[in-house]
């Protein structure tokens, strides 16, 4: 394909991707193909002389979305928004064809900058203490992460080399290897999988803190778990609280376990993937207090700030914490120019407009606790018991109306209702209200 | 922007590309910015208001392009081929616009199960085993990870899993701690950077194995490392081989250092992101023998397969051996479609087509060993002293004619000439030949 075929192809596929979106409510939003119904639809190998372009995008059609789940769907209301936006993939575009690995600033000086001065526009619009600024005369500053796992990983590694560093700069006489089997990281029994997978890769021991009854960690919990182990002769070392669990959208009390963590030496990481970006909205900043007294944070712009997946924006207190662990601020080193699609869209929303748009989200229900409420999330077990919730969702997920995932809150099997794309407005609610609401009348008569 | 302005501008970005790949060879190749150049020339925050999308647009040209270094221009002979093409940015822009994220099989079952074919599709391009290709009745398979460093941590934290297991269960007084601080890892003194980054990530020992005066790796000297390490009561786990090391393009020997790893449980990880792409081509395929020892292989489709940022490729001999120890294939949850990208490559070049790229670029020079050739890699060390040589690359940076980086081999810093861009041919060579010959002549001239 040359350049002249590129310009005929990309016109055609951006008609695509528009007509894709604009007509998206006509696709169910699930798919009900089965495990390897692809590997039938395709030759087993690759073909020898070049297929026509044609055929090849007619089987998008045939090929591809029977088995999308429609991510972009106003009636998609599981797992977290992975909003994209138009000035996102312009920017992402344009990153593709730039094709920089920016894995140092001399591999292209641009790419390194303008997301360092990135970071710093999204640090201010969310109110972050100076320290995590790059652009001040602090010694922190932000990066992008692929996700808000690497974050986690990241941060947890960070916390491991300077507390091994810590111990043994103070007791010469252990060994990094009995240092190391006394670690202890901690974190909340809500928090979402990867956290604990963050201390299995990084090979320490983690705790899971209890919650009390709104899901949040409170100080004391934590309190009482490292006064334990360290009467037990461990080291405590880590603690990553969650702002928005996955499961509820409950906030740990960043507040009361901060300054806990700074008096023992505990790096607290604060993972606030889900619902961070409602925080640019002064109504939502407060649930950011106690951030002074992080040692790193993190949230997914590709979650709910309509930048395109991958954009996870972290931010260290003290640089040389992590890139003097390793050399680098993240597990890969090629990457690729994704500041470009935050530029864009900061410029073509304006801060004024992406605090709109979360507030178009961020409907207020009437019922469910506040905390609920925050970021679309609302949970509900309209049925009962765990058996008919299960069939009822299993109704739901069947009729390809709208699609949610479950989850379990205190044994309770929870159906979870996340509003997620950019196009949903109150009329999708709506109907996936009377949705629910009718096959849940449905089963209770049957069972009645 | 709504999806009638997304129509239009979407349509000037394809031409903006277009005209940027057309027209790569009339901009310097690198840049000429000083650090910190971009920070002055934009607003120290985000616009409250949308910006106009023109502006947008037009910074590009004046924030941006000035710090590119043009990984696509037919100048630029540094680090490592990232050469994009233009199938596989019609394939991330459809990725874009569906924006759906494959962490599991029912979040987008088409975006797996793509994927997985697309690794055997690729696999089978190689001729790698059968126990690699997932569509068999072997146990192994292939998941796209973002780079060769993810491979690499993820290979050596799965081998670290079943090792500690091994062990133990054959060994049920000791504790994990103590066998972890058993545990040895080995690789290449020539390995990329990201391999011993990995053992500090998986915080694990490991020893760089000496080369021989071809900078490869032979069975006798890993052989030897890992019998003193086991009469000093280690247990070595992990070796990861090179085929291609970033400097000199040199392949470590695997049909000698295969048989002694699997005799002695030590996981085999294979590494060839930079030079993989090669073993498509028969002539070129026998530098992969011995790959049958593997547990596990990786190289960059991103790199030099036409495959834009970020596709690197792994398989694994058992697939329980990944999965068993972290759940999941890679450190992130959330991905990208990426398996589009490789289908549409695939698809519109053909093998025939894919072969002929790798044979335009994999050229032979006259004198070089072909070893060196391969992949274009030849590393020249003209002027004779470290200091000359030195003063020679600086002189060609700030010509900014070509861009090249060094490396160090035996010692010596080396000028080393890697073809990188899909566009660069014969008459560029040639050029960058005469170039690299005046400017040290030029140099010998006045050290004379």
């Amino acid at each position: 394909m040359d350049a002249a075929e590129f310009r005929r192809r990309g016109r055609e596929m951006v008609d695509y991707v528009a007509d894709y979106l604009e007509n998206i409510e006509e696709r169910p939003v699930s798919s009900d193909v089965e495990p390897g119904y692809l590997r039938s639809l395709i030759p087993t190998e690759a073909p020898l002389e070049p297929d026509n372009y044609d055929d090849i995008i007619k089987d998008v059609e045939r090929v591809i979305m029977p088995g999308i789940t429609h991510w972009n769907s106003p009636y998609f209301y599981a797992y977290f928004p992975a909003s994209n936006s138009y000035p996102a993939m312009l920017a992402d575009m344009l990153c593709g064809g730039l094709g920089c690995i920016g894995f140092t600033w001399a591999a292209s000086p641009a790419c390194t900058e303008l997301e360092t001065v990135m970071l710093d526009w999204l640090g201010k619009m969310l109110k972050l203490p100076d320290h995590f600024i790059a652009g001040t005369h602090g010694r922190g500053g932000g990066v992008i992460q692929g996700t808000a796992s690497e974050a986690t990983l990241m941060a947890l590694l960070a916390a491991r080399c300077k507390t091994l560093r810590r111990i043994r700069a103070a007791n010469s006489e252990l060994s990094e290897g009995e240092i190391r089997s006394k670690l202890v990281a901690y974190t909340s029994e809500q928090a979402h999988s990867s956290v604990e997978r963050a201390s299995l890769i990084g090979d320490v021991t983690m705790r899971m803190v209890p919650t009390d009854s709104t899901y949040a960690v409170r100080g004391s919990m934590l309190k009482k778990m490292l006064e334990e182990d360290k009467a037990a002769g461990l080291i405590p070392f880590y603690f990553c609280a969650t702002l928005g669990t996955t499961a509820s959208c409950a906030f740990d009390n960043i507040t009361e376990l901060g300054p806990i963590c700074n008096k023992e030496h505990v790096w607290m990481h604060i993972d606030a993937a889900y619902a961070g970006s409602a925080f640019i909205c002064p109504e939502f900043r407060p649930l950011l207090n106690g951030i002074e007294f992080a040692d790193s944070f993190n949230f997914n712009p590709h979650k709910w700030l309509l930048v395109n997946f991958d954009c996870s924006t972290m931010w260290v207190k003290k640089r040389e914490d992590i890139i003097g662990a390793f050399n680098h601020w993240q597990i890969p080193l090629g990457r690729r120019f994704r500041s470009l699609k935050m530029w864009f869209v900061f410029r073509s929303y304006g801060i004024q407009g992406l605090q709109a748009y979360i507030r178009k989200v961020g409907v207020q229900l009437n019922d469910p606790p506040c905390i609920f409420s925050l970021n679309g999330t609302v949970c509900n077990d309209l049925v009962g018991s765990n058996d008919l919730n299960q069939l009822l969702l299993k109704r739901i997920t069947n009729s390809r109306e709208i699609h949610l995932v479950p989850c379990q809150l205190s044994g309770v099997f929870v159906l979870r209702f996340a509003i997620c794309a950019r196009s949903t407005d109150s009329r999708h609610i709506q109907h996936a209200w009377r949705h629910i609401t009718q096959l849940s009348c449905e089963l209770l008569q049957e069972n009645h």
